[in-house]
């Protein structure tokens, strides 16, 4: 099994509350791990990092957890030189390149050798053992080293959304129309809030269901308007989600808090959003 | 006096309201002239263009007029082969460059040439006369030649915000405490609201008037929440603009339609907006 390294970013803004958000981050990983059916081991939080033991197919499920700003996934080696640079070998074996850099991130400043200094003796062992040239600048292949207890090699990183994890904000009502109404709801759940889905016809949430880590997403079919208002109340819910966009508004008439997320957007920016979470 | 080519893109989706949008653009780039006291002549539309004749000065006010997406200071001359080449060699000797490439875009399909022709034999008259390089990807000086009912040469182009001409959409009220609710009030504009401002304190409302093009800006001081509702009457607005996120949302007392535009955005993308509109 490979190491998961995850990495966030909003949530490093939260103060005296970032644990709460660390957790529901963390808690949400193991949600999408187990709603997906990847196996997993040792989940835990170090250094301002989210670690995970997982296949690489778990990234293509954690990419869409909202509050995760990019994952790599690594080899996890024991801290000392020898260990990094035999799996530096390694990483240079499996690929095919002709120029290469390494970028070295030291997160442990306990480590014996400053990230300059590692670059260099690695790249200097690289160039030695393979015969290939540094380049500073758009390298075939970028090598990465980030030391915290352990050491972490990689050369890919995937991005996530950011944004904050579902559940460290309030619930919604989401009603659901179209495919407006669809990007409405990720929208709100990317800023940490969980959605109660209802709608007046059957609708493919499938979209939704893809970023839904954090809750239990389900469909409600409402017979009339005013349903709304019982659900909400049964649900202790104060917000209602729609689609309208500024060309498309119009009042509902409830007591609920009515959030409309896209009414700033511009219609390129909604194409690229549209693309971005997979709704067509 | 220099010709400036004005595109646009979103009004292009409007079908039978097109004429509408276009002359509200043209009516909000005639407003963004006088305001800035920026002389100007000939302002018409062309071809799915908008054309006028000032200085290059211009350009750095018209791209924060709404429904812009870009624009450029052409040299415009006839539909003629060696003016055209004329104009091409007067913007080649004015760069430095080593490699270049030429870009042709013929709106008008009754010039004897097509684009590929042009490129093709403009390209080797620059090779030829300047003893340069045709590079098609990156190369140091691209110069563009747009085919209207005249020939525009350019090698510049500024790009605008999109969205659609303010006062083609509703009008707004605008509550100003922060600088959020100046993001979110420039938002709105960009979907082609107006928008009256209003506040308990004076606020530094600078950044949207930057924006303001289409309608008379202006700020009204509140005594009390209730005078929002009496501004709206006398002005006959529905709706009431708010700075909230999802991590400050609250419910107003008004019966007005209440809108949030920031609740969809995620942290960094807000940063990338406050800088984008130049809000500090």
């Amino acid at each position: 099994m490979d190491t998961i390294l995850v990495r966030y970013s909003e949530i490093g803004l939260k103060g005296k509350n970032r644990t709460y958000f660390e957790n529901k981050l963390v808690n949400n990983i193991r949600e999408c791990m187990k709603k997906n059916k990847v196996r997993f081991s040792n989940l835990h939080k170090s250094r301002g990092r989210i670690l995970l033991y997982s296949l690489p197919k778990a990234a293509t499920y954690l990419k869409n957890v909202f509050g995760i700003a990019s994952l790599s996934i690594a080899k996890e080696v024991e801290l000392n030189h020898k260990a990094i640079e035999k799996a530096v070998e390694e990483a240079s074996r499996k690929e095919r390149f002709k120029t290469f850099r390494i970028s070295v991130q030291r997160l442990n400043k306990n480590f014996q050798k400053t990230s300059m200094q590692l670059e260099a003796e690695l790249g200097a062992f690289v160039v030695k053992r393979f015969r290939k040239k540094v380049k500073l600048e758009n390298p075939d292949l970028n090598i990465h080293i980030e030391i915290t207890d352990k050491a972490y090699i990689f050369t890919e990183t995937v991005f996530g959304f950011r944004g904050l994890p579902i559940s460290t904000q309030g619930k919604v009502i989401s009603l659901i129309e179209d495919k407006e109404s669809l990007l409405s709801t990720i929208l709100v759940m990317r800023r940490g809030c969980s959605a109660v889905l209802v709608g007046f016809k059957d609708f493919d949430i499938e979209p939704v269901k893809r970023f839904a880590y954090g809750f239990e997403v389900k469909f409600i079919k409402l017979k009339k308007f005013e349903d709304i208002e019982d659900i909400a109340k049964r649900n202790k819910i104060k917000a209602l989600v729609v689609g309208q966009t500024t060309e498309t508004i119009k009042n509902l008439e409830t007591d609920l808090l009515l959030l409309r997320p896209l009414v700033g957007y511009s219609k390129l920016e909604l194409i690229q959003l549209y693309k971005q979470f997979g709704i067509k």
